[in-house]
């Protein structure tokens, strides 16, 4: 009965779906047939099936609303992907946050962004106050589409469709891409949100493990022989969390593999421009078939202007339009516009130059203040905010996550980034988040109660 | 193998799922075993199905991308709520849309935007770059909160959650809500994209007729009894495209039929700031356990600022965070700090007046220019921007708009907001957008033809 329960609870089984007749669901659960008449019996009497004679048992009544929380394990609090996202996000503003993955507000091109408002001021009524294209607006997609060939992703401008954000952009694909229970492959360990999000989706997730060069490419062609994943989400340069770039060769073989079982895969590149020397793109290898490019300007511009992008196959592009147009209507300009004046305007570069330097220097002094804890990163990233780092023996993130939040600080326990929960004593720090030196002084408490 | 594929490519089958039996088949189709037992067999030889020993057919391989343009009948494109969508948000400038739901961008408070923008230019540092927390901008949830109480709606801001659009809310509610093949009741006629969401949703449509009180009481007691929907979407206030409002007796008895089939009701708001004199509000009246009520800007103050917001009850608030963190990840501050800024200084009420004083008068004379062509109301509106009009005898709608656009005209034929197709002859005008004499040049030139 709790099964049939769960299911119906996750949406695995909705309104009118037939169930498992009463001898392979006796098979299926190692009981008698007996058992589960009976149980199949009380389910009616409660109204959760309805018995149709001749024909079997079926889903009644109404789907219940969509509980995401509810879908896949129960996850301790303090390594629950929304938990985390959640704490980060409406964190008070007293709060130390070396457990975001966001720059700080004082890192960020204020007074580009302060001039373009003033820019946008004087812009004409219909950038203003009219609906955008489906596609968004097209100096941005043209900008994009020179930047992308920058490495070596060739995208016309119309196979670029702007998005409100990176997440909604995964999200849009992955309503194009996948139904429930088709079976998506994620890094292990990857950006907590892609399992937030994939569970909002229903999917089946399977994992590989995540290694300084990219995945595992023998674990990789496994879950493919295996599991048989329609999509794969990664990302190439500079991986979160472990700061990680795929090398040229696992790309090379990764990318065969993809083609060898028709798996299709969305390059999340959200941290290009923190890169100092450029890892090779699986859409620029592997070119548009298959690979899907994705970017935004929430790490490196403003969070609060949500603006992504999506770069693929001008077939796809056409359908993707649809699906906005159906889910969203339409695209705000405003964004967009902002994003573009300050890109165009070459103060976006100078403000990246200083940014790459000043988050090398904080890497070098936040892994300094850890390793006076015992702390240390599992391999040295080349660039990026994160330090994906190994607690000393025996520490438990999650608890010392829990003990920190207790002195208002917000740290990020391995497990959150892991879907094989094998992270347990490692922490993903974001270094220009670590500057407060209240931050460490909390650290080392709350590991040690 | 036809339908087989039709049910692949539509994903009411995917991946996994179980094929019907050769007899269960052969008896739905009404042909013999070996006709089918030869169908699969083909597309086992294609690999579009796999046979499992003992076990009988599965879908095999991946799912296709979802091609929404296949769910659902096949439409002549004039009549294809896409295709009318994209011909409305890509029009070239030149041309005349008196087809579109939106007001001119020189209707819009351009003034008070510009002015928003220069005070936002001086907001903190971390309005301009900081992720908003995932409910989104407080001050504009408290004033909102205000608002709704003036129509009796009693929301506290933490029951108010804000989307990037209206119709972004109503794809996160649908998601929150409904599965695949659940039912969901719509207006005839209604909005044209709450048909093409609800495609995207490959939820099954059914839709009672809307006349100049509400829906039709007694057909939508029979749609409850027959098809159980799940959820009902409609206008409370100057209904979109018939201009009509809902009376407060058929309000009542809509509400009392909704608590009897256990259907939730999502009240889309968007026109609200339109009317003269309020109709009721069926959250007013029925309160929030089982009506949503949601809203936007995109009408009254812009369409490129998008903001929209859910009110509901606190228990569906906190779920539908965890979706809006999984699927968006968090709230831009930028759009709801420009129109909390315009909302609160005062001039949005001078606006809204203004404006409703001058589509008074605009209706009046769209009216009488109709009327010289032989096209006259089926309703006369309170207030809005809609006239939802009867051609001419004989005259098909379709045609006429396919005729007008190759003029440069965008108009919307009665049979695109109509699931029974039974408005061939009706065309709803955005007396906004009818200021242009050529419009009535062309008009009576593409009837004729």
């Amino acid at each position: 009965m709790a099964t049939i329960r769960d299911r119906i609870a996750t949406r695995n089984l909705v309104s009118g779906d037939k169930l498992p007749s009463i001898r392979s669901c006796a098979r299926q659960m190692a009981v008698s047939n007996s058992t589960v008449v009976e149980a199949y019996d009380r389910l009616v009497a409660e109204g959760i099936i309805q018995s149709r004679r001749g024909s079997g048992f079926y889903v009644a009544g109404h789907t219940a609303p969509l509980s995401i929380a509810q879908i896949g394990p129960k996850l301790d609090r303090a390594i629950d992907p929304f938990w985390v996202s959640r704490q980060s996000l409406d964190a008070r503003p007293d709060m130390l946050k070396p457990g975001c993955g966001w720059l700080p507000p004082d890192w960020m091109p204020e007074q580009s962004i302060r001039r373009a408002l003033r820019t946008l001021a004087r812009a004409s009524d219909d950038v203003l106050v009219e609906y955008g294209t489906p596609l968004g607006l097209a100096p941005l997609r043209q900008l994009l589409s020179r930047r992308l060939a920058g490495y070596g992703i060739m995208a016309e401008p119309d196979q670029v469709l702007l998005t409100e954000s990176g997440t909604q952009a995964i999200d849009m694909l992955c309503r194009f891409l996948i139904g429930p229970g088709d079976t998506v492959l994620i890094d292990d360990p990857c950006y907590f949100n892609f399992c937030a999000l994939l569970r909002a989706h229903r999917a089946n997730i399977v994992s590989v493990p995540f290694g300084p060069n990219g995945p595992d490419i023998d674990a990789f062609a496994n879950v493919l022989a295996t599991h048989k994943p329609r999509l794969y989400i990664t990302n190439s340069g500079l991986h979160n969390p472990t700061g990680a770039s795929l090398s040229p060769q696992t790309a090379h073989k990764l990318l065969n593999l993809a083609e060898q079982h028709d798996l299709i895969i969305i390059e999340d590149d959200i941290f290009a421009d923190f890169e100092t020397t450029p890892a090779p793109r699986l859409t620029a290898l592997g070119g548009m078939e298959r690979v899907i490019h994705i970017g935004s300007f929430s790490k490196t511009l403003s969070a609060s202007m949500r603006c992504g992008y999506i770069a693929t196959r001008p077939d796809w592009i056409d359908q993707l339009i649809d699906l906005k147009v159906a889910t969203g209507f339409s695209s705000s300009n405003l964004a967009p516009e902002l994003v573009h004046t300050v890109l165009k305007d070459g103060t976006y570069r100078k403000h990246m130059d200083g940014l790459r330097d000043r988050l090398s220097r904080t890497m070098t002094q936040t892994a300094n203040n850890l390793a006076s804890l015992g702390i240390h990163p599992v391999l040295a990233p080349k660039a990026g905010i994160f330090l994906w780092c190994a607690l000393p023996d025996g520490i438990d993130a999650a608890q010392t996550a829990r003990n920190a939040l207790a002195d208002g600080v917000v740290l990020a326990p391995g497990n959150v980034f892991s879907m094989s929960q094998s992270a347990g004593n490692l922490m993903r720090f974001n270094v220009a988040q670590c500057q407060h030196p209240k931050i460490f002084e909390v650290l080392e408490r709350a590991m040690r109660s």
